[in-house]
């Protein structure tokens, strides 16, 4: 009993030094974190193997439910790490990956990151977190008045009071658009008379004290999947999410939302929130704001703008116009992970009125006390970490200025591409880049030809072919590992909606070069080669329709 | 207009240097990161300033809502970091620093962290994340396993299955509660006939087509208040959220959850869902989980574990048996960045039936399609990041041996603490350790008597004044900077269930010897002499209730 005592003991000790004592310089996690900090890119293009393993063989690394029962050094599990899963990693950096929202980091994300995690504050009260506190809610008031352009006086009056909020931090955008939507829900169905609001009593009974059949959020067809979650979630239902009809641009028709909120209303439905977006997730258009704006405001609507993606363009005094509208917003969702160049898990959402979010307010004993000035009291999530720190960093060291030119480059960028894909005979530009979005996919002058000269049901036909064709180069492409752009699927008005896999691009990476865009195209155009059969049919099917 | 050009580009090539080039090795960041990785502790306590700065003046280094215009080097922003941010953040590791539930960090986290930030993996989908999302579901296996035990052919079948999860990686505790709640009220109101279930048609229908007059969640009086949040945003409203009576040791009793369902269906209210608290958050105490299981399994409700604090007690041969009944329960939240020591930001849910989050499961075109494995299609959240990474390696690294050893030694050191409460004759130990929480007040033995011998109305009169006084001990000993206990309000049943305002610990941090434990002791009777008013008061009122 003794001895076991003592070595429990002993064992104790050992593990002790884990929280006391660093790695050695010359441990294997030691000299990796220095390679990485020397030349990170180097880093990442010798470590992340390029072509593609799949998935199932992946997996039998990761196969064991099991908990270890022994410990392992620290170094060994380093190497161990690098060769199953770094190595197994997506270069979400690399300047050729342009098919998704993830792209470079600056430098300086790397040690301040270290900093952060190493400080390990817990933003949901003052007393984890102390000047953290403070320093989130001076850059929630930055991005508010980014949008809103209030006068100092008001970030003073509201950007620390202990009773307000301009906004919340929160992981991502859609925990920004869920808050929003809720906060929009219980404003809509606040206390009245004998009722206590739909946050105390709930929905059942919301809706009968206001005597209506159903609730409904707007938002064009081109909206993010996430407002689906948020309409499940917050008991409003999927059904009650009404897409809009967009036009030929991906942007919302107002004359449809005008109409469909009225056919609501007709059934005793209460249209209580309209999503403009800002910033297509498949396209990046920007719906026209202030008409959505002018409707709200008719209808007493809340009215929110899912700017997760296309909001940092606001920091562009050439392209903020863009956005022209948003500042009519009742609230905004920005991502900071996306065009601010912030790590993974820095969502935002901003309120115009600084008492919006009371309708979601809580406190609890033990912290979140009545009069505190600690920010759970207006988040959806509890325990965060200071991430809010990566942002304010960037706010100063990039500076407006430093935005506004990446913006202006990836801008010009996806344009540069646009022209390319338009100069080349084989591709076609299905969707113009309002942002750095573009959508595009290969088809050869014969067969678009052909699509012209269709009737519909072969229209139809050769658009099937030609989606099996678009999937196959994207999957392709993706395997090798040279360059990835990913793919969607849109309903182009001038190919009579037919369902059209394209491929879509975000050229937000400041270090994707044009040579690079051009040797993607380059690709694709071989890879198409490699789909003899298929071709086959294509083409087959093209000398048909045009004989 | 040629010269504005080559200045943007000018300007532009110098921006991309912060994406290509990584600071020097003589920057203030490189220094300061490499003190950080040579002696963290050291760091901290060199950086952090103990004594307390009135928030008032903190905030005015944040109070300016303007994005600065112009960049700032790199250096010269660390340095303002240190001076207005890190020096005036929370020492969270401190071993004297026993408030709250967020404590030291072992050493290997912060490397990893880095080469996590660096790979900026988005877990929403495979596509941008690839081995991590294997990673990612081995790691739930692995507390799957933990939880419910099941032999190596259950996680061979599901998990890495593309259609089921067996459970979520959320930011924190609360979005997993949520997440459990949400999946509890889509199952309780499923599809059934011409009704297409909630997540379709909105709670308003469901209840018609159910045909209740309510939906209720039942917990302790000690359950977390994320759960009010979870009872308003699922629309449940928070009086749906109803509190049963608890015992001495702030468990739940069974007899007074039995009641209150009966009560409630007496109502046609119908009760969906029972959470269980396995470490309440103020008192550490565990509800007496099969008893509740039982009466869930009879009256078919969901129970939901919420062990965001007290799951880590799993990894303890010798402890484990305090939870037992945990594998009875259909979900369990537990939160890594506690009880694991894993940075802030790394909650988890998990269901014991693999078909539980089908439920909640959602698609989109570009991503999340059906039969992808993509994660993004049973989480609340949307883009996410890779921390999963750190579990992993916390669960080699550290081991279930040494997790245990971990939990062992916390739970010994609060034995040893309330040993030490109980033998000062000025001290009352108000809830004893049950893991590795207690609370406790300054209590003067005079006083005590008299609190004992008092009538009704003068314990009240002679408690609100302890309650000023324990308030006064606890800010003034945050503000010294020496030592850190938190408070909350407890309704002791020895007292007649009085308010009572009681110092809070958590005994998690390894570094914590039982000398700071003594000396935190002794600091507090220091402090309280600081208040010879309030003091004089007790006093006079002690004699007058003994005279």
């Amino acid at each position: 009993m003794v001895s076991e005592h003592k070595t429990a003991n002993a064992n104790f000790e050992s593990l002790l030094r884990i929280f006391t004592v660093p790695e050695g310089p010359d441990s294997t996690l030691t000299r990796i974190e220095e390679e990485l900090s020397r030349n990170l890119n180097q880093f990442l293009r010798e470590h992340i193997v390029a072509e593609e393993k799949p998935l199932k063989q992946i997996e039998k690394d990761f196969c064991d439910a099991r908990i270890p029962d022994e410990p392992v050094f620290v170094s060994d599990h380093t190497q161990h790490l690098l060769d199953t899963l770094v190595a197994q990693s997506v270069h979400t950096a690399s300047p050729s990956f342009i098919g998704h929202m993830t792209s470079a980091l600056p430098y300086f994300m790397m040690p301040l990151s270290k900093i952060m995690i190493a400080l390990n504050q817990n933003l949901v009260k003052i007393e984890t977190s102390k000047a953290f506190t403070p320093l989130e809610r001076q850059v929630l008031g930055m991005l508010h008045r980014l949008i809103y352009g209030n006068d100092d006086s008001f970030y003073q009056q509201w950007m620390h009071s202990a009773e307000h909020s301009l906004g919340a931090f929160c992981s991502g955008g859609t925990i920004a658009n869920i808050t929003a939507l809720w906060v929009a829900r219980n404003s809509a169905l606040k206390a009245d008379g004998d009722f206590h609001g739909v946050e105390k009593e709930g929905l059942f009974k919301a809706m009968r004290h206001y005597n209506y059949d159903g609730l409904a959020i707007l938002v064009s067809e081109r909206g993010h999947y996430s407002l689906k979650k948020a309409a499940d979630v917050l008991g409003i239902g999927q059904d009650g999410l009404v897409l809009v009809r967009t036009d030929e641009h991906n942007r919302i028709c107002p004359d449809d939302l005008q109409a469909k909120i009225t056919e609501l209303k007709a059934r005793n439905i209460k249209p209580f929130a309209v999503v403009g977006v800002a910033g297509t997730t498949e396209t990046g258009n920007i719906d026209p704001l202030q008409a959505i704006a002018r409707i709200c405001q008719q209808e007493q609507c809340h009215f929110h703008v899912d700017a997760a993606w296309g909001g940092a363009t606001l920091m562009s005094g050439n392209y903020r116009h863009l956005l022209d509208g948003i500042e009519l917003a009742d609230s905004v969702t920005i991502d900071a992970h996306k065009q601010l160049y912030i790590p993974m898990g820095a969502g935002m959402v901003l309120f115009k009125d600084p008492h919006a979010m009371n309708s979601i307010e809580h406190h609890a004993q033990y912290i979140l006390r009545k009069g505190s000035k600690d920010l759970g009291s207006h988040t959806l999530e509890g325990s965060r970490s200071g991430i809010a720190m990566l942002v304010y960093a960037s706010m100063h060291i990039i500076s407006r200025a430093g935005y506004e030119l990446l913006i202006d480059q990836s801008i010009a960028k996806a344009r540069y591409f646009a022209d390319l894909i338009r100069a080349q005979a084989d591709f076609e530009l299905v969707s113009q880049p309002e942002l750095c979005l573009l959508t595009y996919r290969y088809l050869p002058q014969q067969v678009k030809t052909a699509m012209h000269q269709a009737d519909s049901s072969q229209r139809a036909q050769l658009n099937a072919l030609l989606n099996e064709l678009t999937k196959f180069i994207q999957k392709k492409q993706r395997e090798t590992g040279k360059s990835f752009v990913s793919r969607t699927r849109l309903n182009p008005i001038c190919w009579d909606k037919l369902d059209t896999i394209v491929f879509r691009v975000v050229l937000a990476n400041p270090l994707t070069t044009n040579e690079i865009l051009h040797s993607v195209l380059e690709e694709q155009r071989e890879i198409a080669t490699l789909a003899p059969l298929l071709m086959g049919r294509i083409e087959r099917l093209t000398q048909q329709i045009l004989a």
